[in-house]
C-alpha cells in the first residue's frame, strides 16, 4: 500500500485538477501581447464583473500584481506608500517597490487581526502644506492585505476597509488591497467579494493559491488604471503570448473552487483543534479564520525544521517552518 | 467553403500544437517558486545542456529574460551597457533597463547586417583610468542580438560573436546575447547553437516565437548568474507556481520545431521572391536569411495600415506594418 | 533703540562669524572637481584626523552626506537598510534613499532616548539562508543618529554604538552614523568624538548647524569608501568648483565653535527650566541633553503656529512649530 | 623673478576676483533651506529677469542643474529623453539621469556644429499611438547644449533653437538647454541671452565656468517647474544653508564678467591662430567660436599627456588632454 502524501506547506502548492488540465488543452488562444487572446479577454472580463471593477489584467504572479499596482498609483518620482509592517508586500516581495520601483515605504504596525490602527494610518500621511513639506515624499497610496498572511489568514471586515477607503478618498490617496486570498475572506465573512473591495482603487487576486490554478494572478481596477498596468506589465516582462492556456485553467479554478473554500476553512479549524491536544504545541484555534494554521512549539528540544523533516519521513505530511519556534 | 487564415504578422502568433496541449495536460507539476516543479527542472537542465551553459531559468517572456540579464550583469549602481541603436532591448522593451533598472545605455549604430562595428564598440567602452574617470558610469556589459529583429532577421556569425566576446573578456566586461531567435540563426548558419553562444556570459532564448510554445523564454548562464537571476525574477514578479504545464509545452516545442525552422526560412525566401514580382513593392530577397520578410511600398497611395486591412479582408492574410512605408 | 532678534528656530540658522567671513575672503582655491583645491584638501585631512577615519569628503549638505553613505554601502541592487522610524533619514530627507537610490528601508522603532532596541535590530536583519531567502532583499546597512533630532537631541552612548557596531560586524553589515550633531554628543557625553564613532564604517557631520559654518557637511570613512563617495557626489551633482571658500569657513567653525557647544547646552537647559514655570506649557527639562528644547502647549486655545507669530511680533523671538501641540 | 602660471585647462578653474571675495565677506545671509536667504532670493530674481524666465534656483553644480531639469520634466516613470550622443549630459554626468533618475536616453548624433539634425530628432520621438505603443517609453523631453562643449564650444543659433522648440511644443514635449556656457553663445552670436532661450522650458547656466564665480549654477524655468525643482534639489542633497555667500560672489561674476567674454573669445582665436603655425599640430581656427581651443597632435611621438607635462614644467602653462591625440 502506498501512503498518500498530505501537503500542508502552503496553498500555493495546490495542483491543477483534471478539469483545469482539460481546459488548458482545449483553450482557444492568440497572442496576448498583441491583445488578441480571446480566452484571456473573456476571463479578464468575467473577473472584472465578479470583483465589481471596470477592468482586469492577468499577470504571472501576485508579486507582479502588487508591484504593478504600487508603481501605477505611485507613477511620479518621490512617492510614498503606507503599508503594514508585516504585510506581504513589505516583508516577502524583495523590497521591489523600492529596489525596482523607487517608491518609499512608510510602515504602520499590523495588529494581530491584520488591521493597522486608523489613527496610525492618518498620522503616517505626510503633510503637503507647511514650511517643511518640501522635506517629505508625497503619500500617494495605502495598501491593505486581506486575508493577512502574516497574521494567520485573518480577515479585514467591510467596515474596516470602507473606513480606510474613506480616509484615502478624503486625502486624495489611492487604496490598494493585496487580495491574494480575498475569496477566502469573502467566504469566511459571508460577504460578496465585490462588496469587500468596493472602497478600493485596485485589487490583486491570486489564482494559484487556494483556488488551485497552476499560474497567475489578476489585477483589477479602473479602465485607466489597467491601461497603465498593461504598459508596466510589459516593462517588467510580464507580457506573455498564448496565455489563454493559463486563463482557461484559472477560469475553471474560480468556477469550481471558490465554493470549496468554506470546506478548507472547516478542515483548518479541525486541524487546529486537533493540534491543541498535543501538549508540546500551542495553537490558538479561535484565531483560525480561514485556511492557515500556525502553531508554536513549546518543547525547546524540537526545532520547526526538524519537526517538518520527521513529519515528512514518518507521516507523509509536508509542512513549512515559519519562524524559530513556529 | 471556409477560407483558411494565413497569419504572417509575427512568429509570436504561433499556436500550440496538439502535442504541446497534450503535454500540458499531462505534466507533472509542483510549486516552482519553492523550487519544486520537476518538469521545470528537467526542462531547464535540458536547455542548459543544449545551449552549453551551466544553468537555465524559465521566465515569462523575452523582455524579462533580457531585463534580468542586464540587471544581473549590471547589479552595481552606476553601470552602463553597450548595445545596438536598433536592438530590441533599446527600442522595444519600454526602456526598462533604465526606467526600472537604473542602467544607462550607450548605443552603437547597428549595421544593416545586425552587427555593430568592432571599432565603435571599443570606442564606447568608458575609460576607467585618467583624470576624468569619475565623470563616467562604468561599462559592465555588451549586448548583441541574434538574429536581429530590426534588421530583418539577420544572423550574427560565430566569428563576429567570438570577436566581441574576446573584447569583452579582455576589458573585464560581460557579453549577453538576446537570442530570442538564436535557433533560427543556428539553422540558417548551420552552426550548433551551443557553439554560436560559446563566447557569451548569458543568452536569452524565446520559446513562444518560431518554436511555437504558448508562453515563455529561457535565460542561460553560469550557475552563479542563474542564482542571481532567480532572485531578480522573483523581484520582478516572474516567479510562477506550477510552471510544469508551460515547460512541458516548451519541451515539445524545442523537440519538434527546431527541425522545422529550415522549412520556415525556405518559405520566407519563396514569399520574398514572389513579392519581388509585384511592382508596387521593393523587397531585397537576398536579405532574407531566416524567417522574416520586410518590404517597402513604392506606391505612395498605399499605406502599410491600409494594405494590411485589405489583405485581411480579401485574402485572409494577416500582416503587420513596420514603419511609414514598410 | 532697536530690539535684538533672538532666533531659536533651529541651529541651522546660525550665521557665519566675522572670522569665517575673513577666512572665506582669503582662502586659497582651485577646481575641486579636478581634485585640486588645496584648502578643501587640508580641511578634509584635518576632519579625517579629528574623527579618526581614513578619509573625508566635503559635500553640500547633510542630506547628501547621508544619501551618499547609504548608496555607497548599498551599491548593489536589492539592498535593505535598517534605520529608526523617527530618524532624519527616514522622515525628513524626501525618501531619497528609495526614490532616488532604490534602497528599501526596514524601520525599527526609536525609543525616547534615540536608541533602537538591540533585539529589534537583530530581528530586522533579513535571513540569507533558508528556503525563503530569495523572497527577501539583502540587509547591508544599519543607520544610527547621534544626537537624535526627533528625540530632542538625545545622545547615543559609546557603549550602545559599540554594541550595534559589533552586531553589524558579526553579520557582515555596515554601520553608518548620521552625526549631523555628533560634536554636541561628544561634548555632552564628555567623550572624544573619534571614540564615539569608532565602531562605524561611515559618519556624516554637519558644519552648518551648531558649528555655524555657512554651508556644508563632511562624510567620513575608509579611503575606499570615500573614493566611491566621490563618484556618487559627482553623480548627484554635489561636485563643486572652488570650494576652498566654504572649507575655509568650515575650518574656522570647527576650530572656534566646538568649544562653545557646552555653553549652548547650558543655555538650552536654562531655557527649559524657565519654560517649566509657564503653566500653559509642559517641558521635560531633564530630557534636554544638548541644544534642543521642545515643549508641548497644554492650553488648547493656543496653536504652535500662533504662538510663534506672537513671539516674533512682541518679543523678537523666532521659534518653529514641531507638531500640532509642540 | 617668479614666472606667472597660465592656466588653460578649462574655464572651470577660474578663481574668484577680489570683488567677489569682498562680496562673500559682506553678504547678508539666512537659512536658504528654510527659504530665508535674502541674497539668494535677490540673485535668483535677477537671474530670472536676465534669462527671461519666471523663476530661478541656485544649485551646487551644472550636473545637478541638468539632472534636476531632466528629472522634473520626466517625473513619471517610463520617460525617455532625446539628447545628443556627444552631449555633456550623456557623456560626462555619470549617466545619472538613468542610474539615479530612471530616465531612458535616446541619443541622436551631434553634428560638428553641435546641432542634431531636425529629421533625426523627429524620428527619435516615440509613437504614442498604434498597435505597438505599449512597447515604448514615453518621450517627454529634448535637450540641447549651447555652447556645445564636446564640439569645441560651438554656438546654437536662435533659429535652430526656435525650430526645435516648435517641434517640442507641437508634440507635447519639453525643451531643456544645458546652457553651462550660454553667455558665451549670447556674446559670440550677438543675441540677447533671454532671446536665445526663449523657446525653452528650462535652462541651466553655470556660474563657475567662464563667469568665474567660485561655486554654483542656476536653473531657470516657470514658477511651477522651479517649485518641483526645489523639492528635487532637497532630495538630491543640494539644499544648502547660508548660500548668500555664494550668491553674492555669483552676482558679481555675472555683473562684471559677461562683458569680458568677448575678450576671452578674441584671445582664444589668437591662440588658435598661433597654434596653427606649429607644424606638429593641426587646429581649425575657424572653428573657434567662443572660449575653447582644441588641437590635434600630428607627431605620433608626442602624447597629449606628455605635452601637458612639458608645458607645465617648462612654460608654466596648464593644459588638459581631451583624447588620445587631442
Amino acid at each position: 500500500m502506498v501512503a498518500r502524501m498530505v501537503d500542508l506547506r502552503s496553498d500555493t502548492v495546490t495542483k491543477p485538477s483534471d478539469a483545469m488540465r482539460a481546459a488548458m488543452a482545449a483553450a482557444e488562444v492568440d497572442d496576448d501581447v498583441l491583445g488578441a487572446d480571446p480566452t484571456a479577454q473573456r476571463f479578464e472580463a468575467e473577473m472584472a464583473a465578479t470583483m465589481g471593477k471596470e477592468a482586469a489584467l492577468f499577470v504571472p504572479s501576485g508579486t507582479m500584481s502588487n508591484l504593478i499596482a504600487v508603481l501605477v498609483h505611485c507613477d511620479v518620482r518621490g512617492s510614498e506608500v503606507i503599508l503594514g509592517d508585516s504585510s506581504h508586500i513589505h516583508v516577502y516581495e524583495n523590497g521591489g517597490i523600492s529596489t525596482i520601483g523607487g517608491v518609499h515605504p512608510k510602515t504602520v504596525r499590523n495588529n494581530p487581526d491584520g488591521t493597522m490602527d486608523i489613527d496610525e494610518i492618518v498620522a503616517a500621511i505626510r503633510r503637503t502644506d507647511g514650511a517643511l513639506s518640501f522635506l517629505y515624499p508625497t503619500t500617494r497610496l495605502i495598501c491593505l492585505e486581506n486575508t493577512h498572511a502574516n497574521r494567520g489568514g485573518k480577515c479585514l471586515t467591510v467596515e474596516y476597509t470602507d473606513k480606510v477607503g474613506e480616509i484615502a478618498k478624503n486625502r486624495g490617496l489611492k487604496l490598494h488591497i493585496d487580495g491574494a486570498r480575498i475569496f477566502n475572506a469573502s467566504v469566511a465573512l459571508g460577504v460578496p467579494v465585490d462588496r469587500l473591495v468596493k472602497a478600493t482603487d485596485s485589487v490583486s487576486v491570486c489564482l494559484s493559491k487556494g483556488l488551485g490554478a497552476p499560474v497567475g494572478s489578476v489585477l483589477l481596477g479602473s479602465k485607466a488604471f489597467i491601461d497603465k498596468a498593461k504598459f508596466l506589465r510589459k516593462t517588467l516582462g510580464g507580457g506573455m503570448r498564448q496565455i489563454g492556456v493559463l486563463c482557461a485553467a484559472a477560469y475553471v479554478a474560480v468556477r469550481d473552487n471558490v465554493g470549496k473554500l468554506a470546506d478548507d476553512h472547516r478542515k483548518a479549524k479541525v486541524l487546529a483543534e486537533g493540534l491543541k491536544k498535543i501538549k508540546q504545541l500551542t495553537v490558538d484555534s479561535s484565531s483560525v479564520e480561514t485556511n492557515m494554521v500556525f502553531f508554536d512549539i513549546v518543547d525547546s528540544r524540537i526545532s520547526p525544521d526538524k519537526l517538518c523533516q520527521v513529519l515528512e519521513k514518518r507521516n507523509n505530511v509536508l509542512a513549512m517552518p515559519a519562524g524559530s519556534k513556529r
